[in-house]
């Protein structure tokens, strides 16, 4: 868990504002659930290894008896930190639908907790942006998502981003082509999913070491093998049945392709920033239909990802609600992205001598503020070159020299640009 | 705790927005904590009777072992959720001093918890919005923090506010002249700060049921019952004067009336927005010099508070440091403020067909978020009357009908008003 001071912390707000701003403006509505949930939903299944990491909050008033009497650890609790912004989501929707709109669109850009040993790139406490369509089975639902995310990649001055493509429904066929038992999909997906880490011999080693069926782990190899397997055409058609095994669900791909072609209209561009990828696996086990992961050329890991969740919102509800989501790497981005010019006006420092009166400069200041621009009171240091460089370092654009004898208006100030 | 739908949502957004934007404007620099401190730092005796309201983060991997040897909840837990952010920002400093400006001006704005019972108006998570002025002993810190603030309440659109102000050294002063002992002044005051609840009769009564000295007492009273001491002039040395008891220190007096003049020199007015009550305690122990709490005439509450406190951040320093702050209650203020006009462009509803192509249907709304529109596609509804009202409740603009032969150009689009 990190402090931002305030460079980082104005850094992180501009990229939030942006990213805000242009799901918004692409009809996305933003919510905001508590930062508890209650402990039994929080443990509910549906967040895959991600439970395992929430942070309990212990019940209020606990006796000594209750600590005595406690088996389990999660006897004392009943409330925990999130540990993603679906299952609030879930939640929410289940409890609010009659007050939302039939196709909700919601914005949710909010910090998360997971219990995890700090790592490089990895906190206890981070932001997460996500957008989720609820409602709409079609994939108006997935070309929007896309759409959306494109864009405001594309406004934090991200270009060349692409997004990978795949649909949970062409993996299973696949594996179930190949031979693998239905029973043993999930196992095999968390195999592939490691394939940009262990590369192909790496995964076909585990997937042995793991007990797969032999004759479907060599029809997996040989597949995967394949030079043209990894060779990715521009997104369409002929790319997608290429990149797989014959037999593929026609109506599944007919689908990715017109996501592509959705996608590439709206953007005005001969194709999308599509990729599709075979072996793209998703963690979350959850996901129902396309999935898509966010890359950039400038990094190798993922920018951000989601897909189609048909049937978890459901489980909240006793119904089931369609659902897609799309979820920003919001501290992988924020790194990455050239820090955005604040907007505003200028940003004025007011360097005063300790017998500059205080009415005057507070006037001073309230008169700059009222013209639009930040106006901060600084006490003339001894080294005032020095203090003139961090000014700027600051940010401050600009500075006066107060003395006793302060100009009554901010018009009569001298202000002098600082590098 | 409770959930933001997207109309309650924006607005809370807006009301953060301004305030944020005005104290950024004054010089003030934001930044974050993380929401979870160490346990111990919770519970060092910083955060009055809050303390007790913590919300305790269960230890990671605890055994049934460690459940039996606990005495009490606190060794099961290691980290909790801050229930203000005063403590945070002692801790802050205390870590990050170096990095900060001699005199640091920071605006913290995010959610505190407390594990109270809910109750009208009180909520266990809720937002508190803080500027506090660490390193300026002098009255500068006051009057920049009140300028600032009443340019905030002005700037959301809440004339009229004014601001109830004390000093904590002319209540000791008040009580040693009543002859309160000195051991028994943190007890007294607890009685004095319920005036507005219980009403003067309420309080003498309660003062003689708590013990305190009886002859004392009866000074406080016969002082209490003075027609004068409730009769608010404006704020200058005469009002001040004649509010408190012979003997009131001067400089301390001083001190108040030149934060006033420079107040109302900042705001070009004739007298500050100030009023002297010689009975505001504020509750938490900690401050140690000027007190304040921003008062409305539409409400009988407090809208947020604030003052010095040079003891506190030095706890965790090993040295003194003054510092001061104020604090808007931010929940009460949500609801007070008219809705403040969204910025922005027109926010446009595309009602479409189903046969409406996606692909074009996308780039229409690309083009409307490209000019500077917010626009969502909505599917048509049979209802179509009702579906305008809606859109219109949700804050949409205007709206185009969309049908199979949607116009290639944003520009064809025949946009209409929404009511």
């Amino acid at each position: 868990m990190r402090d931002f001071l305030p460079a980082e912390k104005a850094r992180r707000e501009r990229v939030l504002q942006v990213i805000k701003e242009s799901y918004r403006a692409h009809g996305f509505d933003e919510i905001e659930t508590p930062v508890m949930e209650d402990s039994s939903r929080l443990h509910a299944g549906l967040g895959g290894d991600n439970e395992k990491l929430a942070f309990g909050v212990q019940k209020r008033g606990l006796t000594h008896d209750d600590l005595q009497a406690a088996e389990t650890p999660l006897d004392l609790v009943d409330l925990g930190l999130r540990f993603d912004l679906t299952v609030p989501l879930a939640r929410f929707y289940a409890t609010h639908r009659a007050a939302l709109p039939s196709v909700f669109r919601a914005i949710q850009v909010a910090p998360v907790w997971r219990a995890e040993r700090p790592q490089k790139g990895r906190y206890r406490q981070f932001v997460q942006c996500d957008i989720d369509i609820i409602g709409e089975p079609g994939i108006q639902a997935e070309a929007e998502l896309l759409v959306a995310s494109l864009a405001t990649v594309d406004a934090l001055g991200l270009r060349d981003a692409t997004i990978r493509v795949n649909d949970r429904r062409l993996l299973i066929g696949m594996l179930a082509g190949f031979g693998f038992p239905a029973d043993s999909h999930d196992d095999v997906l968390i195999t592939i999913d490691k394939l940009d880490k262990l590369g192909p011999d790496g995964v076909v080693a585990e997937l042995g070491e793991r007990g797969a069926e032999a004759e479907a782990v060599e029809a997996f190899r040989v597949f995967l093998m394949r030079p043209q397997t990894r060779e990715f055409l521009p997104f369409g058609e002929r790319a997608i049945r290429k990149a797989l095994p014959e037999g593929a669900d026609d109506e599944v791909v007919a689908n990715l392709v017109a996501i592509g072609d959705a996608v590439a209209q709206a953007r005005g561009e001969a194709a999308a920033p599509l990729v599709f990828d075979p072996f793209l696996v998703r963690g979350m086990g959850y996901y129902t239909g396309p999935i898509f992961e966010l890359a950039h050329p400038s990094v190798p890991y993922s920018l951000g990802g989601g897909g189609r969740y048909d049937g978890m919102i459901g489980r909240f509800l006793g119904s089931d609600v369609p659902a897609t989501g799309f979820s920003l790497g919001f501290e992988r981005l924020v790194e990455l992205v050239e820090p955005l010019a604040a907007g505003g006006g200028a940003a004025v420092a007011l360097v005063h001598d300790a017998d500059a009166p205080l009415g005057t400069l507070l006037a001073l200041q309230s008169a700059l503020v009222a013209r639009g621009d930040r106006a901060r009171l600084v006490k003339r240091a001894k080294n005032t070159k020095l203090q003139l460089e961090q000014l700027a370092e600051q940010g401050f654009t600009s500075f006066a020299f107060v003395g006793g004898d302060a100009p009554a208006s901010a018009d009569d100030l001298e202000l002098r640009p600082l590098a």
